[in-house]
């Protein structure tokens, strides 16, 4: 067409309207106790010029100082398209046997997908070191600026550097990009026969967040950023194995908008010091032996289940802050014939932009999560006389049902209506077929998400 | 929890936006000739009280008067969740091999999951009468004003029943639900020899469009209803051949929203009346066979592609009309190695919250593009450094191209804002690794896509 007709050229209308938006999440950040900080790790976070506000931190490095061998695991995105740091990171940790001890992460620029200057400079300077990179995929990433801040003499990062709180704090600030608060987290991690080690994690989500993420060595898929450190000893085969299995339970089970990112890594160090330093009475200790899955099963799994624990915690933080969010909901998939049915199920439920509305909407249209269900291509069929939806409230009253085994209930919708108000609540789906469970984490599609996404780059 | 903490029970905020909405779509309906419709069908539309409004209709009917048999065909969702008129069309189908002569369809209740009353008294009436119903999915539906408004003496159909096009606008009319116009064309069919038949459908989306149908005799999954009738002698299993090759090219590559309904339903009558009344100088003549995909394909290959064709005029209807949509965008996968590799990547470009908020927000964001594409799971990956993305203005200006062989061009911004600024473009997106394609249509995500369906129910 060479002419556009004229209904096209129409001016579209405008209107003006007043929404309910996200509230306020800073309560979600707090001050930690500098002890609970693992030892031997020393952080910073600088304005190094990506982005363009300059009180805006957007540079971060952890590095290990632990005199033990640093072990290093992550899971990096499944996406085919991969963002340079992705593509080193991963070659740094097979060139390494898993023995890395430095992280550089910059926001604002995804350095996707083939900037790759910035993550080669690192990786040459020294083979240990690990990159990750959020913000817009596609510009070019100012590399003088990152290398000029990360110089060991005169560079901001060499006059910013720390062990506790304020250090670990200013380095989430840096992962951030549309998150409204830092996230970080610390706690103690014991494992068994007395000896409890120390674990802290830093986050950043809020959009292009529907992680599937895996180890190094599988074949690789979000931006999600994560960096976990502790300071157990744990042999780096030991620490890949907790990775992975701590990775499916939390990151890969959230989701803000079912878009996958070419940058979701998680890095997780453990450098071993917390034997070093946390001896009796000050004394240094002799080092255990590092973690070793067949050696030590029962410590491992100790660690891993730990591990877990703490990375969902940190994954619902990212959901809290999904882009535009003003609900916490749990989809619940039980009665599956297996795990891998019921996370798939619970991952449709999670991305269904009907359902997401319903809730920012706190409508019970149980229809919508019913009709997402059973979207869901399985081997063996679901059995619609099967299937039950209620709605589980967060505040200790009594649970709803809406649909008994394919049968709709009689809704009361007063009562339906109190439970969508609540800023947490829970949808379980129960399959009727099997033992089978998976549960996901998700949030509401809000007018603030898209306006948001809408006029993000600019 | 039995306490809900302080925080939780703080009010949300609110804030005032204003936000670019659809313009008019009403210039996508106008009057048609009476003599474009199809010979040999009558139809009316009602208002019957499943809708609360009287002003609007409801309740439609389409009925063939042709002294041959007419063949149906039908395609069903394949959502496990089915709406009992799904379940009972397909037996319908199934029972009488594919002639069916009627079709009674409600909007304003979905009739789902299990409220099988109508569909079961209609089906008794007339073992040939398929039905479909769209709605909120788990409301009963109120058959008795349904039975009343049908009842050959005295129901308010009787008395409105007609061929032209008010009486197919009715219909149209009472198909819709948020849909913003009534969805009607008619045009002629060639079908080569001098032999010309006629074609007219009605259908309707707005939202839960993410239609993936098959025909009654596969495995069975959309809110899409459509319902074509054409005048031509075709044979049952012909006319469900065409129907399922024409399906998967219109109806199966759109998406408003990405959810995919338990009613989505298409169904096509082909009644032969075309020969019947249409002789030269009005002189009855002789009944030409039924078309026959063994016995005449070349006929048999007219008659599909253009039922194809005017399927997809259609189903194009449905995305201009979709919930909130401000554009129209073609998604063009080429350079694939596979139909299906090109159709899946189409499908999760056409579905990303991001690219569709990015496209409102007529951002040239075109990274979001590459992390969907790269985010589908293919037996074979996709290269990076093959890929190309480019924005194709509809108004015969160049093409913009943004990626070139995994390298980003430098964008001209203004131009880029150009092309978004239409109401209709076209992204392409070339994989560089065979030569086969798939186009999907789809809309933007927009503030009043989340107020509709925040607030669908009330």
């Amino acid at each position: 067409m060479a002419h556009t007709p004229a209904w096209k050229r129409l001016a579209s209308t405008s209107t003006t309207f007043t929404a309910k938006t996200a509230p306020s999440k800073a309560h979600l950040h707090k001050p930690i106790p500098d002890d609970l900080f693992p030892r031997g790790y020393v952080l910073g976070g600088v304005h190094c010029g990506v982005k363009k506000d300059p009180s805006v931190l957007d540079l971060a490095v952890l590095l290990s100082t632990s005199s033990r061998p640093t072990s290093a695991a992550a899971s990096f995105t499944r996406n085919a398209i991969q963002a340079a740091p992705v593509t080193v990171s991963k070659d740094v940790l097979r060139q390494s046997s898993g023995r890395s001890r430095a992280l550089v992460v910059n926001s604002g620029c995804a350095n996707a997908p083939r900037f790759i200057a910035l993550a080669l400079a690192l990786a040459s300077s020294s083979s240990e070191t690990l990159v990750m990179s959020t913000g817009v995929i596609g510009q070019p990433l100012p590399i003088s600026k990152i290398l000029t801040a990360l110089h060991p003499h005169g560079g901001a990062l060499a006059r910013h550097l720390g062990t506790g709180f304020a250090a670990w704090e200013a380095a989430a600030r840096a992962f951030t990009t549309t998150d409204t608060f830092p996230k970080l987290r610390a706690r103690a991690l014991p494992l068994g026969d007395g000896r409890t080690y120390r674990i802290a994690g830093i986050d950043k989500g809020a959009g292009m967040i529907h992680p599937d993420m895996v180890g190094p060595t599988r074949p690789p898929h979000a931006t999600l950023l994560g960096c976990i450190a502790t300071d157990a000893p744990v042999a780096p085969a030991a620490l890949q194995s907790a990775l992975d299995y701590a990775v499916q339970r939390s990151f890969n089970a959230i989701s803000v908008d079912g878009d996958m990112s070419t940058n979701d890594t998680v890095v997780l160090f453990a450098n071993g010091a917390g034997d070093l330093q946390g001896g009796r009475e000050g004394i240094e200790v002799e080092a255990e032996a590092e973690i070793d899955e067949a050696r030590d099963p029962g410590t491992f799994v100790r660690f891993r289940d730990g591990l877990t624990t703490f990375m969902q915690e940190l994954a619902q933080l990212v959901v809290r802050d999904g882009e535009g969010a003003t609900k916490f909901v749990t989809v619940s998939v039980e009665g599956a014939r297996s795990y891998e049915d019921a996370h798939k199920i619970a991952s449709k439920i999670s991305t269904s932009a009907l359902f997401k509305t319903a809730l920012y909407g706190e409508d019970a249209n149980w229809g919508r999560v019913l009709a997402a269900a059973g979207s869901v291509p399985l081997a063996a069929p679901l059995d619609p006389t099967r299937v039950s939806v209620s709605f589980i409230p967060t505040d200790g009253s009594p649970t709803l049902p809406l649909l008994v085994n394919g049968e709709p209930e009689q809704v009361d919708e007063v009562r339906a209506k109190e439970i969508l108000s609540l800023e947490d609540l829970e949808v379980r789906v129960d399959l009727g077929l099997g033992s089978e469970s998976a549960k996901y984490w998700t949030c509401d599609l809000s007018y603030e998400y898209v306006r948001i996404n809408g006029d993000y780059r600019s």
